[in-house]
């Protein structure tokens, strides 16, 4: 149990992954470590035909369309995702375990069924995915498989079953194909562990793919996967999607069946994780969220909620049938203003949709540092613990800080503190009652304050859904994100958030910084010290739509509304700010 | 803060219970203490008018009929109840809150409405409950009606607002007029506090009530109430729905909404205590249900599931329509072996289903042992420094045994231990979490080992619902309700239960002791010897119909099935055993 045991443990598990890699996919004309911005290589680097980045860069909605026609097989298109993740892994460490030999012969049989069976959509390919290639993050577990969840001490163990989703999925007949990376204990919003390594962001490698599910979003930024599916309990699905610029979905609690995958915290039951998609448009997150309900997971998962997907809800019915609708911009939470580029998302998607005919009001704020104390109470009343009994039988040492080291290729000046570590002791059970206790008195408070905005909006409802940010800044550098509070309110409160990219990225003449503001308090001045356009280049720019508890066909439909007001919008008429 | 100071607020308290019972319905023939079985006293007591009689024995659709076409006045209606629940008052000591000038007032208001408006169904009566009195368990919060909760430091503090329940119920047209006496905690399933005393079991008075709706169960029971309002955590609806022969439906978390009622150990977010009705007949349970459902209770309290009343799963569309069901009887729990009345519950609830055309198979119990022991872990993690809180301001002691004391009317000899008393101090988060983590696993067990029965059925479906015992015994002495397992285990599986009366009771000539089995334990033993039919005289024997998570729409209508299925059964051909 000494130091050198846990990294011989490390140099063979990263041996055996290089080996799970098709030697004539790997590259020797990668970008060196200067190219900042990869996200045009995969196309450019000679591996990829002409079909497979048509198909790799084809939305989920039409692929599935093109599989179900036969116009494209399974093999094809799990050959061009196959491809372009492993040239996404090369230029961003974002897999875990690469099973493709093992996709391909699955999707082969898929392919054969179709052709025996004549069956365009036969009996064994499920609902809604069939034959589409699927990404997972690494905790998720499929039989025979590791899910290290970046723990050195759970390397070689391998799942003895597969979790609900996977069979789910298998039987809507997904191909798996790799798994992705994540940080050590999977609480952390950046993506770094001793087993893999760390994952970078493809717009600007200085800067992180967030976390836990840092690998899925810089994977399917590149377009190396058409959906991923990651897990969420503080912003873990939803900051990845933000920072590399891509749409993902945080369902509320058991509304995607969480059994048999692998987790930290393990009977902490009052913030619960969740898992959802993070992929390139909102066709997929309705496609995934859709197959997955009507699998009825709730008969095989006791957490699981007996909640069948409502067209009802879909088509906005409690939502004055979405033709005009009240959306609340969260400007800022309170805590800390949000930087330059987060504000100009907001802005933009405030004209956006008042273009397309609906209202936009400002969302007061209510007591939000008092949810993230409370978030942080909770999962600090016993994590240290819990990573101590991961982490003692390798003799690994617990991440202290996500800031690169020595060890990193490349080394960005940081003057910042560790953050997002837990009391090294926790609480008894009676303090962690009182702050969940407390927990439940604000989240009441929350939906009163909500019901109450019926007197303003115009349209005799509540407010229809709140536009947030998703955190203060854009991706930053590695190591620099210290809070996820725009995404962890909507946890503790258990509504239903959606991100989506608004189409924009960090522009050096646009985004210049503002004159100061009345600080909040001491982080939001630092917060604002340390925005500067250089470095954020290129960062995509994103929001967050919000909707209330087991929202998801509801803020789905929204979602669609706001998307395209983007997308009108942004093509027609860009402010410049 | 001395003892003499709480007694003193006691006294207090008792003497303005007194004043709010309506003179002239103070009875002065009360049957001696010698009287065990009181539940035929109120029709002879001369109190009640025919027609009172009339209306408080009617069931719960047909009174809502009657009411609805103004055959009876909500006026009338109320006070029939209203007399009826003090006259079970003064035999058995159900009542804490009393308000029945407050609720005939309302009743006049509604009656007035329909009359001026000649509207039969007036907007304003809401929806499935108009004008029908409902009775509430005490920590249901009214405004500016205490909620003591059997706690003396909670005497003189009327609550600020209604709970969420109170507003739907009162939107529905209902008419609020007592609320109902509990243990102090809340947590036993017997009903003692120094604040309001004991209620005992209209059945045979030597018996308890059970707990801890205790007060609504024998209220009910006593037909003083057409529908009460309990809380359920580990039987506190079913117990006492089973102890004095009503119905009573323990609904999944968050099926009923909760929001603003009193508790204990809040803060607890595992194991949910549930708020559901106690009636007379299943057409209560439903009407209750549905019309709360009605109101979506999810736009007002967070923790309410969003899931609207579905037709289909009323139908029973997952359960092959319902024609022919495969059910599964608990016979035991591989803990406790039940006494021979609650056996023979069963065996004539299977014949009485076999005659209906159903197929009856054995269920066997998995783990419960494990079940009952997480609970008691997670409840008792805290649960001593929250009745300390509770009780400190007042001095008042915890209540540490059910048992009748010196100070009780009558003396019964006892040889138990207290049961019941969570350990004084409580374990820290991280052994919490541990519990929960086990519990969750467990969780996953049954409902593998529910879903693996879909190969012994025949239908082609899992078992469509269990039949369980509601406890190893009926109705028992005061102070010897010692044990919960058989309904705790569904609240910790979040099962929906509903408890279903027989239409028997224990007869000294046909429950007879059985020879001694091999026992299981040695509480198994204590509970065998303790079986004899003279004690438990009179107590009505009941079963628990139990489905699946959020199964309350095909539970009462399986429910409907095995009540009508019990009634001709019992009618044309009892089995004698």
């Amino acid at each position: 149990m000494t130091s050198i045991h846990w990294r011989e443990t490390v140099a063979q598990k990263r041996k055996e992954q290089a080996a799970t890699i098709p030697k004539n996919w790997i590259l020797e004309n990668l970008p060196s470590n200067e190219i900042l911005n990869v996200v045009d290589f995969p196309e450019k680097c000679g591996l990829l035909t002409f079909k497979d980045i048509a198909i790799t860069n084809t939305e989920v909605d039409v692929l599935l369309e093109k599989l179900a026609n036969g116009i494209w097989s399974s093999v094809e298109v799990t050959t061009a995702f196959s491809k372009r993740a492993v040239i996404a892994h090369q230029l961003v460490n974002c897999l875990t375990e690469i099973f493709i030999d093992r996709a391909l012969a699955r999707a082969a049989e898929l392919d054969n069924h179709l052709k025996t069976t004549g069956k365009v959509v036969g009996p064994l390919h499920g609902s809604n995915l069939m034959r589409l290639p699927i990404s997972l993050k690494d905790q998720i577990n499929i039989k025979g498989i590791d899910s290290t969840m970046g723990y050195v001490s759970w390397v070689g163990k391998p799942a003895a079953k597969n979790a609900l989703l996977v069979d789910i999925l298998e039987e809507c007949g997904a191909v798996l194909y790799v798994k992705t990376n994540i940080p050590q204990t999977l609480m952390w919003p950046e993506t770094f562990n001793h087993v893999f390594g760390r994952t970078s962001n493809p717009y600007n490698r200085t800067l992180t793919s967030g976390g836990s599910s840092g690998g899925e979003g810089a994977l399917v930024a590149l377009r190396g996967s058409p959906i991923g599916i990651g897990s969420d309990i503080g912003g873990s699905v939803r900051i990845p999607s933000a920072f590399n610029g891509i749409y993902g979905l945080r369902g509320s609690y058991g509304r995607i069946p969480y059994a048999g995958c692998v987790n930290s915290m393990e009977g902490q039951d009052s913030i619960l994780s969740v898992l959802g998609p993070l992929t390139n448009s909102i066709a997929g997150v309705k496609a995934f969220t859709k197959a997955v309900v009507a699998k009825k997971p709730w008969l095989k998962d006791p957490l699981a909620v007996r909640k069948p997907w409502s067209e009802d809800e879909y088509k906005l019915v409690d939502h004055g049938n979405g033709t005009k609708l009240c959306f609340a911009v969260l400007w800022n939470d309170g805590v800390t203003v949000p930087h330059p580029p987060v504000t100009r998302g907001l802005v933009e998607t405030k004209h956006a949709l008042l273009a397309a005919g609906h209202q936009v009001i400002d969302w007061t704020p209510l007591k939000h540092e008092e949810f993230y104390k409370a978030a942080g109470a909770i999962w600090g009343a016993a994590a240290a613990e819990d990573y101590r009994v991961a982490t003692a039988p390798s003799g690994e040492p617990v991440v202290a800080s996500m800031e690169l080291s020595a060890e990193d290729l490349s080394v960005l000046p940081t003057n910042s503190v560790p953050s997002f570590r837990p009391p090294a002791n926790g609480i008894s059970a009676y303090e962690l009652w009182q702050v969940q206790k407390k927990k439940r008195d604000i989240r009441q408070e929350y939906l009163d304050h909500w019901n109450a905005t019926a007197a303003v909006t115009g349209t005799g409802r509540p407010v229809d859904a709140i536009i947030s940010p998703c955190a203060a800044y854009v991706a930053p550098p590695h190591g620099m994100n210290k809070s996820a509070g725009y995404t962890t309110i909507w946890n503790v409160l258990d509504y239903t958030a959606l991100v989506i990219p608004t189409g924009l990225s960090v522009d050096l003449t646009i985004d210049s910084p503002r004159p100061a503001h009345a600080f909040l308090n001491p982080a939001d001045k630092t917060n604002y010290e340390f925005y500067n356009p250089v470095t954020f280049k290129d960062a995509p720019i994103t929001i967050q739509v919000v909707g209330r508890t087991l929202e998801e066909e509801a803020i789905i439909a929204m979602g669609e509304i706001v998307d395209a007001a983007l997308k009108k919008h942004l093509t027609i008429s860009p402010s410049n700010l």
